[in-house]
């Protein structure tokens, strides 16, 4: 079930570690539940509740600690850290810097969700010093990518006007300049790095009528990637436990507003076996 | 099933379109559903969430941009802007006069949500300076809408003290300043501008239950302004909807937890027909 | 059902009211109904909506008022305050200052949340100076309560790594600093002011896997010291409302994701009668 594209080896910046099959996915989320990661959130307002609630749900610990001096202080001890541009006041940028610094300098992986970058211009240029910092992973929607390669005019809001193929290249530049994992969201996802890269199939279109469901998913990328070990391999774990669990929700609700709850149930109810026999990569 | 008051033409300072009927509502539904509005919400803290969900199941586009410079750029490519006043930190006051000047500057219609005035006077005193920008709408309660005319003295938070009827000549006195439309939420809805007046029959109590049910109605209102042209037609739309959908999700709910997921799918599930069926304008 | 501890008298620093019976809850739930106590709560971002929807859930009215200015105007008329450092921003912070001297200078009870307190400095030195204000309640659970008697190192966020018992000794300390209430929220709670301490048993653990759990509990118990004119009894009538409920809502869900709206639904439902005849006090 599991297929990974192959690219050129002039794009390799780091160390490749080896292809991640589905059976592996459902190895990382035992890892997770044992080890109840950390995530520290700084995120906006719009999601912080349910992204904590997904967290929870999955087997995680959340912690929103934006504010300064204790950003820097949380992301010493986190597991994992989201910084998340959908709502960036001027306190919570400051955060925003402290925590990806001292996740760096205590080797944490970071999660970078760029939200609307390109349209607006606050956001894009703090996006820019962001990128500099290196996160581990960067998950956003092909328009987003796109507008971050400096190769697009952005998006909409949150929407992704562009189709996640398109933004193959863009991320591929992104992953160079970052030498860590990309993550495109869309119907297909994918997932790479500079030496990997996977196709993430399936998931519930109810994902986009549910605020928050990019925007969490980034959270529970930067869960997966502390469980893994390794950012690529958590990243495509986070995507396809997505995937089947939006699947799996969709059969038990009657709308947007019930698939919110039976998606947070179907998080907490999914195995690492319902993970490793759902999963669909390619 | 569409019964307007009339209004004296002294109170007419702007054009005044035609009547507007439950058939129209269905059509103006029609048009946002093809349209997807993206509308811009600077809004309170306790209600982002609910907001962009209800804008979501509705089949509108929500956006919480409401950063300094950001405020400014995003309402020059909205549909439809929110300034909602429940939580007003300083930097989100200074996005809303943003906002609310580009909308004016695009001809986007805005819409103005003045929680709590009159009982507090940060909120106060920042509402008269909105109400200079000439909000297309406004959407409050009856003690908020008397609280800003100058003629009482304000609620108690978002509870209104007062009944929709008794601020009438308040929402007539704002309307006259605004030149625009005053949408007053009750048991029974009072929505009128210089030439019209409708009242919205029904809706579930429980809509009061839950927080942000008026807060996230602010929001809907814009979506169904930008989409029906005419913000006193879209601010009737806006209302009936809630009206039918809150029927609706009070039987399918067993108390107000169960009910915010029930009506977020009836807004979802509420067909252009359903609405000009349903709707009860007098 | 109610067996009370005795504590001995060189700890009483106020006034002891009587003991605290199961029947005495319904009693104090019958009247926070018919008060429809007025709870401004300065909280943190994620918790929000959660916990106003628990207030309106259970028969209150929530009032996020936290701007400066505002939170001292509104804390003189509301019935209880809540003060939550989970994310304290610095506008917040001074807001906070604000509310619980005005709740102070007007005899109102108001509750103070530690959330992860002597984890992060912000929030610790803050949380001190919030103590010389001398809460009505903490509500807090065992690490940030050792933490906040300065006799340990501070939990990991939001979790309690420390029992409810190994608190007993720093609850104490605080209420002899406070001359108020400590609540202690664990597996069993423990209640105790100077002179009296009560044990809540019962509850569901799927309220831990829902973010704002313990956080609304502290805006309820602020409702319900109003309610009841003693703190202590409001505390205990919360924290045995919360078991009661959560139990009735495990039985209704399949999750977390669905047991968040069945406990609102809970909240709303529980009859003092209900309340009088589960509550299990120790």
């Amino acid at each position: 079930m599991s297929l990974m594209d192959s690219i050129a080896p002039s794009h390799l910046s780091m160390p490749v570690s080896g292809p991640v099959s589905a059976e592996d996915l459902g190895e990382i989320l035992t890892r997770l539940r044992a080890a109840q990661p950390l995530v520290q959130c700084l995120t906006n307002t719009v999601v912080t509740n349910f992204t904590a609630n997904a967290l929870l749900a999955l087997g995680a610990a959340p912690a929103m600690v934006d504010v300064p001096v204790e950003a820097d202080e949380f992301a010493r001890i986190a597991s994992g850290v989201l910084v998340n541009l959908g709502t960036p006041h001027g306190e919570q940028r400051a955060g925003m810097l402290e925590a990806a610094r001292a996740a760096n300098a205590v080797g944490t992986p970071w999660v970078l969700d760029p939200v609307a970058v390109g349209a607006l211009s606050v956001r894009t240029a703090f996006a820019g010093k962001a990128m500099e910092l290196r996160p581990a992973v960067v998950r956003a929607n092909a328009s987003e990518v796109i507008a971050l390669a400096g190769t697009g005019a952005g998006g909409r809001g949150v929407d992704a006007t562009d189709g996640v193929e398109s933004a193959r290249g863009a991320a591929l530049a992104l992953a160079a300049r970052t030498g860590g994992t990309v993550a495109v969201s869309g119907p297909v996802d994918l997932v790479l790095d500079a030496g990997r890269a996977v196709r993430v199939h399936g998931g519930s279109a109810l994902l986009t009528r549910v605020t928050g469901g990019g925007c969490s998913l980034g959270a529970v990328t930067a869960a997966f990637a502390a469980a893994a070990g390794d950012p690529f391999a958590g990243a495509v774990a986070a995507h396809a436990m997505y995937a089947v669990a939006s699947e799996a929700a969709a059969e038990r609700c009657s709308g947007p507003g019930t698939f919110a709850p039976a998606f947070l149930d179907a998080l907490a109810s999914t195995t690492p076996e319902d993970l490793a026999k759902k999963a669909v990569l390619r």
